[in-house]
């Protein structure tokens, strides 16, 4: 029963991505066409650049007026691959309102705006998908919005940037500091010219939002987001973490509180143990660890990001949008009916790891002990180690609010016997 | 928009995994409520044993008289986890021909007559969806048919039976024999008091051929699954493993033809890297392996069996088709179209990890390698241990097609030097 009417497509963006999208729409139209029911066919493609050269995108599509595009009331569906805020959600909508689903990559819109399209989409009775927002070719959305849908998820972490696990993976293979290895993670094309949208763990967040939100079927938005970068992680911070049998991991954590009265969303560096799936994550590779009451634990692997890989989740989107197009109907849309609040970084449970620079002398032990007790952080080992008239001591706690052990660490600044705190890392994955 | 008639559902089958579908969809009923766009009830639950004594399971809803359940016209979804061919079979048809979608997590049933079931949904207008029945709790069926939707499969490659790779995984942790190892298995529950369905491979080969039929879009039936169990696998297998860098995992293996016009499904233990994602899978847990096209390396892991996971699975399904009923419409059926032939095992090209006792005297490896150079299989490397009068030979051979290797290897029996072939083993996953 095959439909003769061709679906029309619009692509927004013909970067790495999207010519990706086009090269794939154009091989393998046939077997497309068996997959959806219905011929498949891109009609236009909205460009900024239109005389850049693009290889095997064909010329006649190419078009600078993505508005006149989007406004084309033939388009069955539309897909998004600018990035970023605007032109981007003004598009969408405008597609939503002349009738075309939509499949998007853009994490930063989703997070942002995501409970707004969810509801234009819902309106016009059209599809909003991005399966490519997370984590590049890894299915997580559609397992976290369909396979778990009959569970209870309870907490995701994950390794979410490509190219922050490329730089710490160096750091941890090679002994390396921060700067070299963003050195090499740039000559190899892993690192931006401008980085920071990636070593601040801004594009971590903007997927731990996405994230956090299908997870537990509330909304999470970006600055809901408590964000730590990963440039102050150092070589002797891995050092530590190898004498605790660790390594360190720029990670994203969505946790639903003990109580499952709210939910907090993550992203910082964190000591993870060597014997954690997450650990043995290598290179710009991506994976996701997820927690349900009845699934238990489920680990999803593959590559982040890159053309090739977010194209075939794109493609995935298409394809789905598609059917439901032949169907006459559209998939699940936004659930977010739990209406959890989002806490703050204060009332997240972590643990510690934290190494003083103190003077060697007697009694200093039980002083820094004093300050965790009266903080009510309990401590699970300390490691001290003296020569010269200077000492180190290293604490790693037991579980504690981590406003109680933030507060421990300024009074422990307070402290004469403690000449510096060099370095606070949380331990996870335990 | 919240339809207020229920959907009914009807349960077959309410044992570990029975049971649990049971408990969830009575504790998280409004869940499901909300993610679903209407109520959902359990309406009746079909069993052998009536009077077998099953906690939280409402009496009021047991019978013994499966035909009549999924016989009433009221029914929107028949949940079936009776496993085996009949009558779980005849009891899917005639639900589909009473207006009834199904939820399945029967692997030997769809590996047997998926075509027939997919064809009866179809002709119907119901939905057959069977996540459960590959590897539990983890997404694999949903992937596959929707977020690969785009792509194109290459290869499957997993371990999909949690009862072998616990036994595996004590002999490598442990240096046990097999025996010992399966003793182990079944003290802790891990293996049933007939283990034969999965130290035989039966019930992974039932999962590859789902598998492969799904990912490659065509048919692969039980029957076209070459299977060897692991019950050979020696201590000793395991010593020469570790000697190349390696471990012993039980795979299944779906395998496009590099010409792209057929493909294979096998089950067999094989030696695989160390440094391979697959090595690292512990005790009973289940990870596959795929490569697509764009999207390159991609990993699923978690609990690969047990009453909680599998009931995870079947909830997400029951989720799904219960929302296709809301919406009017089904998910996407069967996707065979591109009728690929099945290889045979001769076929397969792979690489061998042979192990020979021959006498110790000069000529010998010459001898040996002008069998392999005959039989067109290239050498890779050869270790060479000798004392007391006696030699083994350790040859790993480059890829080669699998007739070519065990012809090679009879024809190495019937040399005079060659006094045993210790262990054929082969090597995957590099």
């Amino acid at each position: 029963m095959m439909r003769t009417r061709p679906l029309k497509v619009a692509l927004l963006g013909c970067g790495v991505v999207g010519s990706e999208v086009t090269r794939i729409m154009t091989t393998h139209a046939d077997d497309l066409t068996q997959r959806i029911g219905a011929p498949v066919e891109l009609v236009g493609i909205a460009v900024r650049r239109p005389d850049r050269v693009r290889e095997g995108v064909p010329a006649e599509l190419i078009t600078t007026d993505a508005t006149a595009l989007v406004k084309r009331d033939d388009i069955d569906v539309v897909v998004e691959v600018i990035g970023g805020i605007e032109p981007a959600r003004t598009l969408i909508t405008t597609a939503f309102e002349h009738g075309a689903s939509v499949v998007s990559a853009n994490k930063a819109l989703l997070a942002q705006d995501g409970a707004a399209l969810h509801a234009a989409a819902e309106k016009h009775g059209v599809d909003l998908y991005y399966e490519a927002a997370v984590a590049g070719a890894i299915p997580l959305v559609r397992p976290l919005r369909e396979s778990l849908a009959g569970d209870k998820v309870n907490r995701v972490l994950g390794i979410v940037n490509g190219t922050t696990n490329f730089i710490l993976d160096k750091m941890d293979s090679s002994g390396a500091g921060y700067s070299e290895a963003l050195d090499e993670a740039t000559a190899l094309g892993y690192a931006e010219a401008d980085p920071t949208a990636d070593v601040e763990g801004f594009d971590a967040a903007a997927k731990a939002a996405i994230l956090a939100g299908i997870a537990f079927h509330t909304r999470v938005r970006l600055d809901d987001v408590y964000r730590e970068g990963m440039t102050e992680v150092t070589a002797a911070d891995f050092a530590s973490a190898k004498q605790m049998g660790c390594t360190i991991k720029l990670l994203a954590i969505c946790e639903r509180a003990a109580d499952g009265r709210s939910v907090t969303a993550r992203v910082h560096p964190a000591m993870i143990p060597l014997t954690h799936p997450l650990a043995s994550v290598r290179e710009a590779y991506n994976a996701v660890f997820i927690e349900a009451d009845a699934a238990g634990q489920l680990m999803f692997y593959g590559p982040g990001a890159g053309g090739s890989p977010t194209a075939s989740a794109v493609l995935g989107d298409l394809v789905a949008v598609c059917r439901n197009k032949v169907a006459g109907t559209t998939g699940p849309g936004e659930s977010a009916y739990t209406r959890l609040p989002v806490s703050t970084m204060g009332d997240v449970v972590t643990r510690y790891h934290i190494s003083l620079d103190v003077a060697d002398k007697p009694g200093v032990l039980a002083q820094v002990a004093t300050v965790f007790a009266e903080h009510g952080v309990s401590i699970d080992t300390v490691r001290q180690q003296g020569k010269d008239g200077e000492a180190s001591l290293v604490v790693v706690t037991h579980r504690a609010a981590d406003a109680a052990l933030s507060a421990t660490v300024e009074a422990l600044r307070k402290l004469d016997t403690v000449r510096g705190v060099a370095s606070i890392m949380r331990v996870e994955g335990e």
